[in-house]
């Protein structure tokens, strides 16, 4: 019934949707199965792509030729370029979307893409042969073949729902949960773990006060995801902020007894940096408001998402301390808020692929892998989808370096440190945080999307071109003097010190004062020096001016990790025969099997004279 | 949590929303409650609203003030007039619609009617008290009150899904089954029952070869449902036909063994009309084809319904028969075709309000009254919508006669007949189809709509127009008179017999190869005459003055019934002191307690002289 596939992916969520996309885009014929296809693409929790560290994410997941960023683009109804205030490494893009325009413009994205099929059902069972993936067996009972799988069941296995004392299966509120994956890798050896998350209550709207609410509208210029021509917004709908206080805490503190997560019926460990309010209220006693987001759920729908209030108490306790929060007197619930409980796979069982080191031709992505977030999943769908389909035709494994891309710290993290908790992306996780902007991400990435096949030659032609602008511009602001009387005036209006001679442009930008806008509106030689140039250049040409130093320093430090991750460790190597070793490292070495000495360095429980011991052994 | 409601609905189907929106429109306080609020008017088979006495309803809930038509209108991607070759009682308006807009439209219909409040969970249990529905008990354990409950739960009381051997329990393929309400109900004292109905497979347009298929565009000038301002289509897609052969019946009689309909495992009843494919070629083994049409799901999805093969045999049968279909040779499934058993409730229970007999302020709607077709359920949802508002202001009930609407015709029927298979709407159920057109559907029912409170006041005062137009020209082509000069050349033309004296417009037109379209053209005084009136009126009075002796017989007969339903019955009257009654007449005059004589005779098992005895018993 049906062919053999070069990729069956598993789930159609921001990660199998991403994975699927990837695959077949660079030529893998692709299987795409989903439990509905009514839901593929369905934004589980928040309507927003983005934020800090996770906007990167999606840029970087653009520069590479994944699609996020084009969908988020072509859906979204608002658009803030987060921490403008902060250096350029923290600038974050995040946007609100239209939930539904999300789903289906996903859906149609993968239905344009001709190497996509799709089958609507469960998949029970991954087909072993000789230790390697060769298929599915869904809940029809259907064989599939594949050269490749790859799972991203999101909280579907065993998917159990809490509010309050009552649970019920499910992988999400008022669909199915999935059983047997779980069952059939632990019986293969997998170790497999509980992992929980939540969500709010969804609210009506109309029963909102917003007039006690402070108003977040988006940015006066809106910029965009995507490196690609998408259009920026023209019209925007606004966020609006309120505040839990002592009231709502008090009421919620009402329903603790009933909570699942305190009563301890909830096994599984929830994501500390999206925890329930419950958990604010219970961690931060003497805080006595926390904030929260009235976000809405698209262009003309009613229905409000209220970021900030993800609760498993019981639905009563939920409402009654909604009504407590101003603007929420006459709330009314669509919904209430969960909890769910939901199997993972620690994920240090992957290689740095995403392939298991169990079961060749086996990817993992997503929630599976136990992180959280639409942006983790999404970048790791579209690593799977990826390597999976270099491994159907042996080529290269595609790994990102953590000097290289907020994807390659998530995958190297999870990898080699495993997650106790639901992983969420941090800038202060990116110890190259300076190198790995939201502004040049393509500059880092898109040749080598463009060289997997996944990025279009028109992406790699206009990042070849916005690097030539830019080095153009730094020659030119190098090699360009402004005298006192051109341009004291204006640095005096700014208020910043005068010169007394001539300064090349470069040095003068170097001041945290001027911005090369200013300059171009001082001086009319600067003005004719960028008239032929991009936006996107010139910004970028000025952040490599205004930074230079900072990013010289951390490109050293790379530099000289580098050396450590050239280092290769053969995928057989003997860790036994290495008796120098302590006990813990050779265990978890064993476990984790590093690729490189570099990232046996970062596995917790190999000390620094494990690493030394390693190097002398292997040779150097 | 809740306020009490005037109606709570249970299901958000087609029924379920013209319910919510009817009482709401009317100004009651409506709590819709959803399994899924994503899931909202999802149309759970054919991608299409209207077709032959299917359309007229869509006609007739629009002139009530209901939404199907606007709705269906504003999502439609192809509309085409059937039956035009046909006299006027015979043309039926049926469009296909973009299933994911549809369900957008409703959703945004519904959440900008200020009286529906939404709530997602799964009704377990109908509170009753002194034996009058006052609320529903949710899977949460709420308990939420109201003053009346409409109960549309489709497909999902105990739902059953079969694909060859193989069954699961749901109420659609992906989604959950609802449990509780029967197992009450039948407690209670109600009677239920299992029927069952199918879908076909959803195949990827991108498989299929259309070249090897007939086209079937839209109309080249294309109405619409709704008697409002909605736009006709300025774009259409097409459909294709196609045929099954005797190969296609040969490899799916290989599946018979496997059926769960021919092995007995499948004990509801499925709907006679609408056959699945492997019923087709068993009950006319003769037949050595079927017809197909490929319907696309909506404007860009490659998705497409293949109505015509509705089916449960195994899924690998269903995908090699499909195969041998001209033109989907290499077609790729994206689901397989299912049957689905689930629980109704004989509709002899129900007054005609829609109201159970048993339970006071519970109304049905739907495919809980045993039947098919989304223009069934929602024209059902309409009524049990209005008869609710009524009940709980203790208004006047709101019942249609059979020689008013096919919505009387089909609410009738199912009260006093009941039916034993899905019931579905033909114009031959309809006495005086003749006066249940769709062209007039407007005339009949807006001002009822009107005075219901449901209907706007725009819409009675464009009726109110139409209707005095009319008069107009069929008084003006009355009183108007033709000379052989001015027309014959037109008659010869047309090869109608010349006149020999003046005739009257009104007279001429009643020739049936003569339109008014014909005449305006021939004659400068007609032109002249329909000058200042609207396409509608002009189409209308056309109707009435060349069918006017059909519909004044038909107006007769309507007279004449309508003594008997004018005999009114007292609702607790006692059949066992009429001691002539037969005794099979008895029983079901207790079972159904008709609200009138008229009513009374419909009954099956109620006899002439049963209706002759009652007559007399009550004084006439």
């Amino acid at each position: 019934m049906f062919q053999e596939y070069d990729v069956i992916v598993v789930g159609a969520g921001h990660a199998g949707c991403e994975a699927a996309a990837a695959a077949a885009t660079m030529g893998s014929s692709v299987l795409l199965i989903t439990m509905n296809m009514h839901t593929i693409a369905q934004m589980s929790c928040n309507p927003a792509m983005g934020g800090v560290a996770k906007g990167q994410i999606v840029r970087e997941i653009d520069a590479l030729g994944g699609q996020s960023g084009i969908i988020s683009d072509k859906t979204m109804i608002q658009f803030r370029m987060l921490n403008l205030s902060k250096g350029p490494a923290m600038w974050s893009p995040r946007c609100q979307s239209d939930r539904v325009l999300f789903a289906q413009e996903w859906r149609n994205t993968l239905e344009n893409n001709p190497n996509v099929d799709f089958w609507q059902d469960t998949a029970k069972e991954i087909l072993i042969k000789d230790g390697k993936a060769c298929g599915v067996k869904t809940s029809l009972g259907i064989e599939i073949k594949s050269k490749s799988v790859v799972l991203t069941n999101g909280t579907f296995l065993n998917g159990l729902i809490h509010i309050g004392e009552k649970n019920f299966g499910g992988g999400r509120t008022g669909e199915k949960a999935a059983t047997g994956i779980t069952e059939q890798l632990v019986t293969l050896g997998f170790e497999a773990g509980r992992m929980k998350t939540g969500t709010p209550p969804r609210v009506d709207g109309r029963s909102l006060d917003y007039s006690k609410m402070e108003e977040q509208p988006g940015d006066e210029n809106p910029a965009k995801f995507s490196y690609t021509d998408t259009k920026p917004l023209a019209k925007q709908r606004s966020c609006w902020i309120t505040y839990t206080n002592s009231e709502v805490h008090e009421i919620l503190r009402t329903g603790f007894e009933k909570s699942p997560m305190f009563s301890g019926r909830i096994k599984g460990i929830g994501p500390r940096y999206c925890p329930s309010v419950e958990d604010k209220i219970n961690r931060f006693a003497d805080k006595d408001r926390h904030q929260i987001f009235v976000e809405p759920e698209g262009w003309d729908t009613v229905e409000v998402y209220v970021n900030g209030f993800s609760t498993s108490l019981p639905e009563d306790v939920q409402y009654a301390a909604l009504r407590k929060i101003p603007g929420f007197e006459n709330a009314k619930m669509f919904r209430p808020g969960y909890a769910i409980e939901y199997d993972y796979f620690p994920p240090t069982q992957l290689k740095s692929t995403l392939e298991t080191h169990l079961v060749k031709n086996l990817f993992f992505a997503g929630q599976i892998n136990g992180t959280t977030g639409y942006e983790e999943a999404a970048c790791q769908g579209l690593m799977a989808g990826i390597n999976a389909h270099q491994n159907v035709y042996e080529l290269d494994p595609f790994v990102l370096k953590r000097s290289e891309a907020y994807i390659g710290v998530l995958i190297d993290d999870l990898i080699n440190k495993g997650t106790e908790e639901p992983y969420r992306m941090f800038t202060s996780r990116a110890e190259y945080r300076t190198l790995l902007r939201q502004d040049n991400a393509d500059m880092r990435l898109t040749e080598k999307g463009y060289k997997l096949g996944l990025a279009g030659p028109e992406r790699v032609e206009a990042v070849r071109k916005k690097k030539a602008e830019v080095e153009a511009i730094i020659a030119a602001f190098s090699g360009t003097k402004l005298t006192p009387e051109e341009i004291n005036p204006t640095l005096e209006a700014i208020g910043t010190a005068l010169l007394r001679e001539k300064i090349s442009l470069s040095q003068l930008l170097k001041r945290p004062q001027i911005t090369i806008d200013q300059l171009k509106e001082a001086s009319p030689v600067v003005a004719g020096l960028l008239e032929e140039y991009g936006q996107d250049s010139i910004q970028q040409a000025e952040i490599n001016l205004k930074y230079d130093s900072y990013i010289e320093k951390e490109i050293l430090l790379v530099e000289k990790m580098n050396k450590l991750e050239n280092l290769n460790i053969v995928e057989n190597f003997n860790y036994d025969v290495v008796t120098s070793l302590s006990f813990e490292g050779r265990e978890k070495l064993k476990r984790t099997r590093p690729a490189t000495i570099g990232q046996a360095s970062r596995i917790s429980g190999v000390s620094p004279s494990d690493i030394s011991v390693l190097m002398l052994f292997i040779g150097r």
